[in-house]
This record gives C-alpha cells, structure tokens and sequence, in this order.
C-alpha cells in the first residue's frame, strides 16, 4: 500500500444554513478535485457548522486555483471561513516549557521522526533546564527567566518571538508560569496548554496532590486551548490512567508523566492536521 | 438540549469515482434536506466509495421525495446503491442463540429501553434453556434443536422464520452451531456473530482455553458478518480486556461475557444505526 | 482447569506495627491451612494495615478451629479486625433504587448468573416502576414512596427492612433521594452508591450537563461508600468513557449508563470478595 | 509524602508446597524486617509458588545479615529460589536494536529521568543508524553488523560483550535480526522482546501487514522473554489500540509505535522491579 497518501486539507467553518456542506462540495468537483475522506458536523449548541475535506487535485495546480476561484464567493455568502493546506506543509510551532521534560521530549521525537509534521523554530523556557535537549536536536533555546517583576516584559519578548519566527501554534508543554490576561488574550485559541488533571476537576496547582488527597482511582491530562480563563480553555482531548492505594502523590506525578505526554501530542497532532473546530468555549473534534 | 434529535440517514457506496460526493449532497440541498452530519471515505484498497449523511428534511414528504426523484438518476450514473432510514425506524432482528444467555441479556435490555432502534419478532434457538427470558421480554422463542441428521431441515425453517417474519438482521447472540455453507451464503453480510476471540487469533472452538494455553494477557470478542468463511468473516468492531495469571480459563470465560456482551452490543448499534459499509473482505465503520 | 477452586478468605485490618503479617501467616501454617494468594499493603498515609489471604484449610473444620483459635489472641496484640468468609457465601444484599434500571438490570443479570455471590433479600424503592423486573427474579420489592414530609419515617422502615432481612450490604443503585445524615451515618461503610460522575469533579445534580457544559472529552463514574459526606465517601473504583462534540447531555445520560453499571458491579464484586479495606476517608482495594 | 520510598526487595520461587509463605515472612519478622507490601501466589497450573515482598531493615545491615542467616536453612527445604534486591539497585541492561528508534528512545528517555533504575552499559545494533541517538545519552554503541556468514561469529561478539559488561537483561528494542537457537538458548529467561503484533496473532515477519489484510480493528503489541521458540517466549505483557478502515499498512507501523514503545518499558520495569516470576513457559506477574 505504500505509505498514507498526502492529501490537500480543505477546512471551513461558518453559521449554521442550508447549503454549507453543497458550497465546499461543488466547488470541489467543479474544479476537479477528487474527495478522498469528508467530515462535516453541524452543532445545535453554538449553531455552527464545520467540515473537513482530504481532496487530491486531479488536475494539479489548475484545479487548485480554480476551486478557491470558485468557493471564494460561495463562502462569502456564508460568512464562510476557509482555509487550504498543502500535503507537504510543516507547522510553525514555538514550545514553551519549564523544567519539565517529558512532554517537550515526546515532541521533539514525533517531530524528529517527522510523526509530526511540525518545524520548532524555537523553544522558550523561563528555565536553563532544557537547553541541551534541544541542542540535540539542533533548535534554538531562548531562556527568558520570569520573575514577578520582569513578567510583562518577559512576555512583550515571548510575542515578539512568536511573531518574529513566524509561529503558527504555541504548545504550552508543561510551562509553569501563568500567562498574564494580555498574553493568553493574544494566544487565545491557537495554544494549546497541558493540565495535569481531567478539567474542569483540580484546576490551578498540584493537582496531583488534590487527587491524592480525594483518593480517586483515576487520573488524567487535559489539553485545551488557552484562552483568559485559567484553566478553562476549550478542551481539546482527554486522557485517563487507572492508579490505587499505593501511590502516593509523588507517585502520581510520575506516572501521570505518560498520559500527559500522550494526550499532549495528539492534541498538537490534531491541532495540525486540522481536525479541530474552535466555535466559542467548545471543540468540534474529527478524530482519525 | 433535549434528547438527540431524531434524523433521517442516507447511506450510499460505489465504485471510487469523481462526483461521488457531490452526486449526494447535491440532491439533498437542491431538495431543501438539511445536512447535520455527513462522513464520507473512499477506500483506495478496494476501490470503493462509502457515504452517510443525517440529515433533516426542511420540507417534510415532498423534500423527501425530491430527494428521492433528484438522486435516482445521479446515483445510478455511479452504479451507486443507497439507502434511506426513516428516523423511527425500527429494525427487525432475528436474535439466535443457544445457552449462553450473556449476550441475549444484554440485548434484550438494550431492545427494552429503547437504546437500540429494534424489534425482534422472533429468538431461535436449539436448546430450550433460555424460553423464560424470552417470555419476560413478551418475545415468541423458536426452539428448534439441531443434530447432525436434522440440521438441513432445521435450517430451512430457520430461513423460513427469518423470511416470515421480514428480518433486516440476524445476530448470532453465541449461538454454538456452525451454519452449513448453504445457510451462511444466505446470511451472507447481514448476519452478525459474537466470536469470543481477537480474531483471526483463536479461530474455532475454545478460544479462551486456546488463549490461557498460551499465556495472554489480554483477551478480547470480535463481532463479525456471517460470511462463508468460518470465524473468517467481515470484522466489525473488537474488544480487549487485561487477564492474569490467576486466571484460569474458566475465569476467562466468566471474565469474557461483559466484552462479549458490549462488542456485539456496539456492532449491532454500528449495523442499524448505518454505520457499516461491506466492501468484499472489508468494512468502513463510521463511528459516533 | 475446572472452575475456580472456591477458597476461604481471611480479610483484616489493624494500625501499622512490626508482625502483623507474620501473625496471620504462622496462624495459617500452624492450623494446616494452605495459602493460594496472599495480599498486604501497609499504608503510611493512614497508618494502617491491611492483608487479604485466600487459602484451603487442609485438615478442614479442624484446620479452621485451630486457624481461629491460633488467631485470635496473637491478633489481640495488634488490635486487629478479622473476618473469615466462607467460599460459598452468599453476602445479603439490599437494593435501592428509582426510577433508571441499568443498574438493577446488570445487578440482577450477575445476580442470576451467580457471577456476583450475593442473595438479595429485597428491592427498595421510592417509585413502583421497577415492580415488574424484580418480580422476574423473584425478588421481593417494597415501594416507599418519600416526600420531604415522610423522609424521616420512610427511612425508618428502610433501616427496620435492612435489619429484618439481616443485610449485609446496601447497594444504591441510582437511588435518586439524598440519604439523611442519620441514615448516611448508619449506612456509613457498608452502603455503595453510584455516582455518575469522576467524584469529586460533577458533584450534586444533573453531573452529565455539568460535565457537558464544560465540553469535556471523557466522562464517567465513581462507585464509593456512603458517608455523611454527600458524593464525597471513600471510593472503591471508577470507570471512564470517551465522548466527542456530537453528544448532547441526554446522549450522556445515555452512553454513561454502561460505565455506571460496570463500575457498580466492579464495586460490588470487589466488596463482596473481601477485597476493599476501609481506612478513615481512604481504600485499600486489592483488585483481581 | 515525598517520593516513594525506596524499599528492599525479596522475591523467591519454588514449587508449591505448604509451608511457603510462612518461611520467608517468619524469617522477615524475626531479623526486624519491616514488610510494607506482599504478594504471594500458588500457580496450580504449574504446580508453583511465587512471592514478592517489600520491606524495611528495622535494624540496617543486621536485620539484611540476619534475614539472610535465618531465610537459607528453611528455603532449602522448599527448594525455594530466592533473591535481594537493594533499593538503590540499577539493573545493568544491554539494549539491541536495528533501524527503528522508538523503543530506544523511549527507553532512553525513561533511564535518564530515572524512572526506569537501571544502567546501559551498551547498546548494540546491526546497524550504525542509531549512533547519534546513544551518544547524546553518553551510552557506548557497539555496530556489529549481521550477514548469514557473519551471524555467529557476531552472536558470539555480543555474548562476549553482555558478559564483559555484567549485563543482567537483554532487552530487545526492536532489533530486527531472529537469533541462532544457541544465542536463544544462552538468553533464555532474562532477555525481553517487543513484537508488534497481539502474539500467538501475527508471528513472523510484517506482523502489521497481516493484521491489515485480515481487516482487525485492534493492533497491539506483545513484550515477552526469549526462549528457543521464536515469537512463542512467555509474555509479560501486552498493550493495545483501535485502529479504524483509513490506516492503511504503514499507517498501522506509524501508529504502533506508541503501544510498543509503552508495552516494551511496561515489561522491563516489571522485570527490573521484580514483579515477573518465570515458570516454564508461563509468567506470573504483580503488577503495581
């Protein structure tokens, strides 16, 4: 079979009406562009619609240009917002991280392998820490170390970075400063955090220990995007693990490393290859 | 919110071609069908296109039949079979089994409250253990015991039942007689069947013995259309759970019924909720 | 293999200090008792021990004499609580209930399999619908109709019920009254309820719209000890289901009945074979 | 709480008998040994005694001497097999591997952090790939590369270097070349291996590819000793994920590469914290 196909990514979200899923799909076959996998939800609670579209241009270029010719007015019509992406694109991503490694090592593998079709052009961290992990892997460490007092102007040059390197998605992977309103205002709904608890249970800090100390038989991670409200970003996916009595909290923050890390990755997983829908403080999810 | 808004399903599939898609919701728009959720795949191992769409018809019966009339044409330029299921549809099931009852239970209880859409106008079986059950249920039990010599004639009647009383699906509820060749081609991909292994691993009898013989730590059933092909068939939907080594294989059996019982469960909601499309060997398997 | 061997079980519990295992294992040896698994967890967060041994008394009613008469003075020192439960016993059970029936189902169905070793004596209910369903399994069902007016007496007669019938062990099983703190305090350690949610997250009423309206991406229940503390009791275990964007809260409520019923049959299971230890606020399950 | 304390570790096996338990935790109590936590089991299948105890020398280096002293007498009468293990012990681990880095750097990354206490003296591989990867975590990698006429002369070299470096585990990362009978026969019992696939399913080569062409909606991954069989070693554990109609082949080999890397440090951290007991061709396991 040969590996999976890259396809061409159409997708599109508006207000809900008749005819949203005809817009995308005519415009697709008028322009001879052939449909490999659709997915398209349509949510009574926010009254917004989302689709996806995998599609090969069977006529190369020309089909390209003429399907966004086509769907352009089409979407207007809709209040349609759209977006291609090409089989080969690689999203920008900074990582921000503290001294925590192992979401940041999960990355930098699946990034390494090209798991994730992702570039890091930079990693910032309030830490030395981690400098030389990504040395290994050849991207640059910027350490901004944050105190109460140089906060603003620690985050004035996280956004400059951002900004400068031309970053696409910011992943708090495992980053443990709080943005200040202003900061999480600019990222909101394209960084994505990690918490370390099945949110909205045990927000705010160790909440490991908060389990421990409620002697639940299950913890998790959340990942979400940021958004001005601590903790209560749009949740992207969750993930869970079995614990018992012997476990205690420290325990807990070592076994919880796994799940965080899993659930991490495939959030940023889903982020890129576009299979999330951002409509106020919910997710649309198309899963693979 | 309410409970899940009841929605008319089209499902479709044809051979891989261009304009598959929009052949579809083409005439559900133009129809005035508005589209809630559509999942669509085309598979490039067997060349086949597979499409579902729940969707609410804005003008009542004439929509519906526009869509109709509108479709007709376009499908049969692709060689396309489709389906409509009305929202309160109800499908028929033959249920057969023989002593185990696990499965039965299960189902009869997902029948009763209505979690599964549907009828069952007849159980067979060829012992007559589980009459009870089925009388509490207010279900007619069919009991016709099977030997070497009768089964011919035995199946026959079985087929006859099935014909009478207008079955849409037959479920296999751990029914423990193999079909002859005869009466499988008949049931042939509208025959659903409970194997309590990951197969193809433990074909045939005793898997969980087979299973505890070597040492496994995990088990698991496996809910497949009846094909031609013992244990070989169309696979649906699997599950697994974890074992020990203080399980002996009469635990696995005990232990086996609950993952028996939600897999077959899980491949039955898949089937009349139209969630499965039959390509030769494969299945696509959209799932909520 | 055959079925498993039916064991005796010796459960107990004492404060942490040198030589507790050793007095139960000598007593075990000395008695002619043989040991098939053994089980001891000291734990210093609460500063207590607890061992769970299954094992075959050699010499029988002799072996067992001795065990006990060995036993009881060496467990003296340690002020230590034991329990010997017979392999075939049967723990009495009381059943409360509503109006939802997936847990009383699945209850019944471990009931009648004999998959659960439990007898149940009777069903208690504030409404008459589940009448019907334990009539099947023969089971006596008293209604006690409760309003705020007839709590106080209505719980008498629970509590006169549970005792008459020598209960054991009180199973709420999505009873929807909230218990009294006299009668939370009477049932405290010896009733289970189902809560559906992951206790402490979703306390209180209608969890599944919580959980909805927060847009989580798991959901799932919890299965503790009643205590005065409502939804806040010890937790035996807890079970967890992923859901997406197109489950509205009446899709939850449905798609979470399966993971309550499990994880109350897991709970109850793991009661009834000796397997949960009771320390202040915490558990100490030792699972199969 | 701080972190887990660290405990000493005493495992033992011998054929079953009465009497077992009783000479280690006798001897235990009697040298002032603290146990925190015991597991014991009596396999009837193969006529074995297994048991795993952690404890504290209440009285340091002459409650371990004394233990000593007073365990050897009474194991020898029970045949048992026995074994320390001091809490700060790092198990010395050869690790193989091919091409195919996950299972190595998910090692890696669980040897640096600490998680898994053991040390890597080496890695060896048939191909120079890897190098990079073992320099960077300061590990000597050692190329040995593999043809039919090289092969024992090679086997030989590796032999000499697991032995020169005292390696107690060989673990298997992927390392894609079957061993001779003779170099199987000499790592029987303390070499671990990771196949992808749910072993007996799916032995030999292109585990993946089969799994496909049968059409399973499970894949897994099974981490067993290696014994003179190939791919039939006894299992320690397996791990598992669904996977749907659209992964294709190499899509499956993508997407098993989490279970197998999690299944493969699941395995070696059982082994290394001593939960795995080995009788003939069946384990038993404690797990935590």
């Amino acid at each position: 079979m040969g590996v999976k196909e890259k396809l061409w990514i159409l997708t599109a979200q508006c207000p809900s009406r008749l005819g949203t899923v005809d817009a995308v799909t005519r415009s697709l076959v008028e322009s001879e562009n052939y449909i490999v996998a659709l997915n398209s939800f349509d949510d009574k609670a926010t009254g917004s619609f989302s689709i996806r579209v995998e599609f090969r241009p069977l006529g190369g270029e020309t089909s390209l240009r003429q399907f966004r010719e086509i769907l352009e007015p089409r979407a207007a019509k809709f209040d349609m917002q759209w977006q291609l992406t090409e089989p080969e694109h690689q999203t920008r991503v900074a990582i921000m991280v503290s001294k925590y490694d192992h979401c940041l090592n999960d990355l930098l593998y699946r990034y390494r392998t090209g798991e994730l079709a992702i570039d890091i052009p930079l990693i910032i961290s309030n830490h030395p820490d981690l400098q030389s992990l990504a040395d290994w892997h050849g991207i640059p460490y910027v350490h901004l170390p944050v105190t109460p007092e140089t906060k603003p102007e620690q985050e004035a040059k996280v956004w400059e970075l951002i900004n400068e390197h031309q970053c696409e998605l910011v992943v708090l992977a495992r980053y443990m400063q709080v943005l200040s309103p202003e900061m999480a205002a600019r990222l909101d709904g394209w960084a994505i955090n990690i918490h370390h608890s099945l949110l909205p249970g045990f927000k705010g800090a160790k909440p490991y220990h908060q389990a421990w100390a409620k002697g639940v038989k299950l913890v998790g991670a959340t990942a979400h995007y940021v958004n001005d409200n601590l903790d209560e970003g749009p949740i992207i996916t969750q993930g869970v693990q079995a614990v018992d009595h012997s476990h205690y909290p420290e325990d807990l923050v070592a076994k919880g490393q796994d799940v965080e890390s899993q659930t991490l990755a495939k959030a940023v997983r889903y982020h890129i290859e576009k299979r999330v829908f951002l409509h106020g403080n919910r997710t649309v999810v198309f899963p693979d």
